[in-house]
């Protein structure tokens, strides 16, 4: 029986039902037995928002709900960072009244002084307490002064063969190791496999740094690899997800699916699903 | 690493490569080495057709192909069981250069003498080999020698607390367990849920007669439950995945959302992608 279910028949034995299925957060919350090991927290699903370029923010929540995924992480194409303070109320409360939060944002890009200023202001004002970004090697010492100011994580996105700076977790493992812990790694499983690298080794070597999550499938393990639905490719997803289990990661797992980009939901849902299946089996 | 993954590892590391993953079929039918257990056989996805009657038999492929899926069970919303045979013919034509199979029909009503009778003719010009049916309980010595003439498997589908004859597996496998074994099972789990019933348990205790299968999650085990998708409701299909494994099942494992069904796609992708991240783990 899955752990979830393995819960579920609890309620059913305690003669509370299908019904009480609502109070099982309140029941993950108990206190353990004293003597059982304390289990890893469970890996909660959420959405990175490049792949919906192509719709607007009440697009997006739509989808997000129809695939019943209420963390998303904002990025410029549905919040610019020049938005105001009365834009990002605007967007933040149009995010709550549809149940879902926004859990960080990103991608954002600093590759200058001035774009990295700009970048904390927007941090600041939107709240953010973790953004998943691109910087130039040049300025991780600002990066660094600026999380330690805003108590701010910044998870580094690698992005595959074409990023000289950033290609893989274990590249940006090696240049900020030594910098404040606050900055880390947003692993995006598909552009380390379009680098030739194993993306459940890269999870497994960079653990501790790692943040953020982008769990992506992808058809080759070459440049030329393309985004497909979780499950289809060739990224060992059941892997990685146990290395963060393991791990007792505690970041959220961001979704990624960028194939059908005019026509998203059908190949989202499917990768949403994946996902959900291989956790109900780890557990 | 998931089983699927520890395959696709050692094609990279002979150097096959990712380009090499289309001979992984050739792969698993190598021989097993001499003292190597044998391994039960995979479970294969394929998507029974009462989910997709709002559509036409167009659109019905559009959508399995869309979400990954080759298998399908025809139903009298497809093709009616008065089709003549050439309609039957261009039916068959039409999947088959969608590169789809029909991998048996149903779920076919025999609620008296005449509909057996037109049933077999139907599954005769078809050429099923395997059909879903719901058959009145005196007509079951009928059905036998239909089966034993036809040589065609008749799956008896339970339909939950309301249907008087054929609520579980259960049921089913008491009526025909004498019977001759070309009639068994086609196990609907979530109407076996709506029963009250546990449906890990049913499928463990009638496996030997589950010729096919109705993967259903369902939100309440009372008849007030209703489908949801995949992984979302209170069965414990992880579960009863791992039943069928080790019992060696080898009919398909047919994936059902009633849902949205004006709208299929998107729950119906997330449901597919659900029961593969289940798989990909179980092996």
């Amino acid at each position: 029986m899955s752990p979830k279910h393995t819960r579920r028949r609890f309620l059913q034995a305690t003669g509370l039902g299908a019904a009480a299925l609502t109070g099982a957060a309140a029941a993950e919350q108990a206190p353990d037995a004293p003597n059982k090991p304390k289990a890893a927290p469970k890996l909660t699903l959420g959405l990175p928002t490049y792949m919906f370029k192509n719709y607007d923010l009440g697009q997006t929540i739509a989808m997000a709900r129809r695939v019943g995924v209420r963390r998303i992480c904002i990025r410029s194409n549905l919040l610019p960072l020049t938005a105001t303070a009365e834009q990002i109320a605007a967007a933040m409360a149009k995010l709550t009244a549809a149940g879902l939060t926004a859990y960080g944002g990103g991608v954002i890009y600093m590759r200058s002084a001035q774009q990295l200023e700009r970048a904390f202001e927007h941090v600041k004002a939107a709240e953010y307490k973790i953004i998943s970004i691109n910087v130039s090697p040049a300025l991780l010492g600002a990066l660094e002064r600026k999380v330690k100011q805003h108590d701010v994580r910044a998870a580094i996105h690698n992005h595959g063969p074409e990023d000289r700076n950033w290609p893989t977790p274990q590249a940006i493992y090696e240049k900020v190791k030594k910098l404040d812990k606050r900055i880390g790694i947003c692993h995006d499983t598909g552009h380390t496999m379009r680098a030739g690298v194993d993306p459940v080794e890269a999870t497994r070597k960079t653990a501790d740094r790692i943040y953020d999550v982008h769990l992506k499938d992808v058809d080759a393990a070459t440049r030329k690899g393309h985004s497909t639905e979780l499950g289809r490719g060739i990224v060992d997803l059941p892997g990685i997800l146990r290395v963060l289990r393991g791990a007792g990661y505690a970041g959220i797992v961001g979704i990624e699916y960028e194939k059908h980009m005019d026509d998203l939901l059908p190949g989202l849902a499917e990768s949403v699903g994946y996902a959900r299946g291989v956790l109900d089996v780890l557990g």
